[in-house]
């Protein structure tokens, strides 16, 4: 997905599907359904009309698909760097967790196992918006909300991730 | 995709999700949300109870998504075989479509692209159900319907070729 120049509206409205996915793909971690779906309502106002457009795609999922989306994400530790897709680790590196300590990574590892085994999806947060040390705190808050709380709560984290993925490609 | 050997029930009721995901996230061509989505619903009974959930999954999608489901396939020709899933390779190869005389080429190129610009997604059609000739007739006919018909066809025919898919890993 990575763009050497930034696309301007008017470079995106011409792109035929097949190029939009390879472009917009994951947009969504590795969704590129979403793509596919928000192509058809071209022609695009700007960035915001295209994230407006993904943000619907996400609100109109059954609950299964939502999850879904969830579990397409990667987790915030433990993944070896290889297999994150450029975004994740970009995003990563940004919110510091590349650098963790010994003791911070355990207690992350910690938390996300048993957010995954309550939950059955991933911890997902925008980690370009939140440091590490946010992330462990939010970890440990979000932990005792109930399922529909964090699938409403990981979807607007989803939107959010999508919007800067969105500005990397287009400014 | 591709497994050596066949999975029992009892080895897919085992799967985590990404382990689930790297196996079945092409069942649906290149949409490995619906994977992710139907993982939630184990343990599941057998085969045929999977194919019913990602029949569900497609079913429950708002119309772009289904739409978007449409424009993740390959046009029937036109895309260098490199380019094609194996699954996708495969299942076009069965149907003949890769010992198409010229003319047949041309004329399956053209209906093809008549298609795309009337309906903004591709011809889909289970190709191991159908040989050369009843794709090219299929596509003439199809071509007169209206787009709401043309996306319950296409659907249907991605059920189908999920099911073939299925059965390819679990026998």
């Amino acid at each position: 997905m990575t763009t050497e120049t930034l696309l301007t509206i008017v470079d995106v409205n011409k792109l035929d599907c097949d190029d939009f996915v390879s472009i917009f793909g994951n947009v969504i971690e590795h969704c590129s359904l979403c793509a596919a779906a928000v192509w058809q309502h071209r022609p695009f106002r700007d960035v915001y009309h295209i994230h407006k457009l993904v943000g619907d795609f996400l609100d109109n999922l059954p609950d299964d698909g939502q999850q879904g989306v969830l579990r397409l994400h990667p987790d915030l530790v433990g993944k070896v760097a290889g297999a994150l897709t450029v975004e994740s680790q970009n995003e990563q590196k940004a919110a510091g967790i590349d650098s963790l300590t010994r003791d911070e990574k355990e207690a992350m590892q910690e938390r996300n196992t048993k957010y995954r085994n309550k939950f059955g999806f991933p911890f997902v947060i925008c980690a370009r918006k939140n440091k590490k040390d946010a992330i462990l705190e939010g970890l440990k808050s979000r932990l005792e909300n109930d399922i529909d709380e964090e699938v409403s709560n990981g979807v607007e984290q989803v939107k959010q991730i999508a919007l800067l993925r969105l500005l990397g490609i287009m400014g």
